[in-house]
């Protein structure tokens, strides 16, 4: 028996998110299948991030135990040759058999693309948030200063039955303007449930004046949903990788 | 009675090129129905591109007559309402009623867009080419070169049934390479049958080595299909605009 990592990109547009639910196909249910029947065995895969629906994944980890004897950097092409066009394994290799995704320390990057335009590009629908008024991205920048380091971000994430330590780190944030295009890169080392899109869906208010770059402070503070803004759609996001120490 | 043009960016994915057709649904068919259920009277609407099958469109331009009552300007709001998610009219305007989006002198920029990598990235598969091997982009800007000002194309233009001119005018053409992304703008007045995507695909194999720069000058003098390079995918390009004089 080896464990087998696998970095996943996939386009989450058709997908009801990461984890096995009743409620329509997702990733991890496509994965599993795929898996199984290629490697002819009973697969079980643990993925790193449960991404919501419609998010998508450059880098989301996985793995899974397995007794095959295809060589651990081959089993991302045999993968491939069987999965829809919209799931993609970057890259396959053995990893330890202590190594869970979720439970390793990692540092993750998510990605946020918001088109500040009030024409929508039809090309962009399924991965960009279009925003019509004008946004200011020089206090957005102010606001995100607030955020980086050691914080309880309670206020920014969504209610969850268990209630859990709501302390995280962020380490960077980046907004990167190009003409219409606006990039929020965030990393951190780990992230609450809905945690970057109530991030940048505070920012974007931010960026339109609805708030101050200060009043982040006091979110912060509230340790409360309500003192944040609006969860920013799904769509706009992407897991963009994970560093495992 | 009087003539609008309307600017139109579209997601070619689903559809069978621009123009009406009777074997799929095309965009020129969905933009009449709309058109004429919302102002209800007949439409016939002109294109400036019969973009291919896959092809997107940021800035198509197309014509129509109406008697309608609704301010030229307000049009593409009320047609916005009643097209899909992969339409969308970007403005609309009266013009004068000679003006017409074929006949008229006018410069067209196109943009394609490839990927450089091994590696596939889900979200954009519709509208990037992946291209595994390495290309180097210095090689094709030096191909460009020749092809830039007024040449006989003929060489790279696929067959169609009707003899003609295939004299054309490139004004520019720029190759942008940002990490694995190469996006490659060509501005002319006039293009042939498929001739941007053959013009992409010789200089893909320019920058793989298969054919030096300098034989672009004996693929134009050979007025030949045969001389040039392969024609690359419909979905990598896009038709940005149409600067009319």
């Amino acid at each position: 028996m080896k464990r087998i990592k696998l970095i996943i990109a996939y386009d989450g547009t058709n997908y009801c998110g990461w984890q096995i639910q009743p409620n329509g196909i997702t990733i991890q249910e496509v994965m599993t299948k795929v898996a199984s029947q290629v490697l002819r065995e009973k697969i079980t895969i643990i993925g790193a991030s449960r991404t919501d629906s419609g998010v998508h994944a450059l880098g989301n980890v996985a793995v899974f135990d397995t007794t095959t004897l295809i060589p651990a950097e081959q089993i991302s092409h045999v993968l491939n040759q069987e999965l829809p066009d919209d799931i993609v394994v970057v890259s396959s290799e053995q990893v330890p058999e202590d190594f869970h995704p979720r439970y390793c320390e990692s540092s993750k990057t998510y990605e946020y693309n918001i088109v500040n335009s009030r024409t929508v590009i039809p090309t962009k629908r399924f991965t960009n948030y279009f925003v019509s008024f004008p946004l200011d991205v020089e206090q957005m920048r102010k606001a995100c200063a607030y955020l980086v380091g050691e914080h309880d971000f309670a206020s920014f994430c969504n209610v969850r039955t268990n209630v859990e330590d709501t302390v995280r780190t962020i380490t960077d944030i980046k907004i990167i303007k190009s003409e219409e295009d606006i990039k929020i890169s965030i990393t951190g080392n780990g992230f609450l449930y809905n945690m970057v899109r109530i991030i940048v869906g505070t920012l974007i208010e931010v960026g339109r004046g609805f708030y101050q770059p200060e009043q982040m402070k006091q979110m912060l503070e509230a340790k409360d949903r309500r003192a944040a803004g609006v969860t920013a759609p799904a769509h706009g996001l992407t897991l963009v990788s994970i560093c495992y120490k």
